[in-house]
């Protein structure tokens, strides 16, 4: 095999209580890249669609760095090269994991090329490596979903442990996502590095019941466990509208509905796609009669991640 | 049915990182209650046996203090009342929920003899009062798994929201219960109030961790979710040998091992019976050659909670 095309889908990271822990992957939303095998070795970006202003110098793009990374752990270095066309569907800064989408994709099409030296899980520390170019910090929230599909927990950094949650099947996310830019390092300066252990052990019951509730498939434990008193209250300060958003999707049906990521892309979850197609509507009427550009989506949750696409 | 005898077991609460919210049951360790209606209205302790110095005052003793919150709720009162015969088998200030033992019997064998005017999850909130006798705070993660056996998730308060969590058949805990006494005001008094985001965000990794590894039977993620970064650090310090005993029963091959409550009893948890033998061997011997007396207990999960009893 000499080149791939390769789908890594966008996620929303936290999924309301579990902040810089929990994570789920979309279906059909995603950046897509074309890997080419060249003669000599060295990384090559030739092309970057879909998104302005990205950086095409391999040690500056998240797509490449991620993949130096994974190149740099290999014992045998291949003797050939890799040029890479990216096609962003996910628009930076958007809160759906797009960096994360990038350095999956990227990582996941080498490995094809490579004949799968490593595992999807062994992938994630590399995409890491995008995302640290990213934000400075190498998280691993949004590249674990990105890659492995369904909902992940990061159990853990040292080692890295990320645990593939059972869920259950008629779950359907609403995303809106308002064209305002927040940057994901305002959104974490935003945020108090002291909080309380009454509202640590709040958020944690959440988390609890969260897991619990996708494993028994009981949607109204899901739904009372998306809380989160930590980073939503401030965050969510940034984000027009959101409280007006949250409303309309709990008055719509929806289990919960929270911050995606560090937003603004605000996500709601529902039992069965017509609540999240309701969700979706208000959604629309919200932003439309307040004059802001927004775009909606509704989502199955993707079971797969990472795949090769014609 | 004018008598009911009740076995209400104890308990390990937080189990490692779910501090306030986890708990689970254990086999033949707890309290009894024998409780005869008498012909007026009205509560009377007649007898406490294996503790000395609890109060037999019915608006002082944590178990009648829980069933007079259950006879406020009633809409019709009886027109009789209840007598107590108490044996505790759990010592105070032990860390193995002995407060809850009692309260939890308590409002268990009174529902019988009402004819079970509630459901096991609705004499939590009863229970609960008991505990707020006992510590001033009317918290649930000793007292739910009391009532409920098994693993309980104190998902949060407000309302209160008690998640049963599935668990692996094969789980043995090992307890020691150094004769000492750690005061549960003493072991709140000792934690931070407040704590880093950071740490927050690893003990719900772990929490997320231990629920999904419940859930799923993975009882490598069970032990590698056993981990406890608030609570543990400070709390340890109250407890002679925690270090020696943590280390041997990790040696040993148990999961996980932590404080149980607020200590000073320390638990353990072990796939398989045999491990758990050899873990309490350990215990003891680290407690015998420092010459400190020490309890030692081997129990399944309690599958069932308060039960009646012949």
């Amino acid at each position: 095999m000499d080149q791939v095309k390769v789908f890594a889908p966008a996620t929303v990271a936290n999924v309301a209580c579990g902040f810089d822990v929990m994570g789920f992957a979309l279906e059909d939303i995603g950046d897509e890249i074309i890997v080419t095998k060249t003669d000599t070795p060295g990384l090559k970006i030739t092309e970057i669609t879909g998104c302005e202003g990205l950086p095409t110098e391999p040690e500056k793009n998240v797509a490449t760095v991620a993949v130096q990374a994974l190149l740099d752990s290999l014992q045998d270095k291949p003797s050939f090269g890799f040029q890479f066309k990216l096609s962003k569907n996910v628009t930076g800064g958007s809160g759906l994991g797009s960096s994360a989408s990038s350095s999956a994709a990227a990582v996941f099409a080498v490995n094809k090329l490579l004949d799968e030296p490593f595992s999807r899980k062994e992938l994630i520390s590399f995409a890491m490596e995008g995302e640290k170019a990213a934000s400075g910090h190498p998280h691993a929230d949004n590249v674990a979903p990105s890659l492995l599909g369904g909902f992940t927990l990061v159990r853990g950094y040292t080692p890295l442990d990320v645990i593939e949650l059972d869920y259950p099947e008629e779950l359907f996310a609403t995303i809106v996502h308002p064209q305002i830019e927040v940057k994901t390092s305002d959104s974490k300066k935003i945020l108090k590095r002291q909080i309380t252990l009454k509202d640590a052990v709040t958020q944690w019951g959440n988390v609890g019941g969260l897991v619990a509730g996708l494993a028994k498939g009981d949607y109204d434990l899901i739904g009372r466990s998306m809380k989160d008193v930590i980073a939503e209250p401030v965050r969510s300060i940034l984000i027009p509208l959101f409280k007006e958003a949250k409303q309309s999707a709990t008055d719509e049906g929806a289990l919960g509905c929270s911050i995606s990521g560090s937003g603004p892309s605000i996500f709601a979850l529902s039992k069965g796609k017509s609540t999240a197609d309701k969700v979706a509507s208000a959604f629309r009427i919200i932003y439309e009669s307040n004059e802001i550009d927004a775009n909606v989506y509704i989502s199955g949750i993707n079971p797969i991640g990472a795949e090769v696409i014609k």
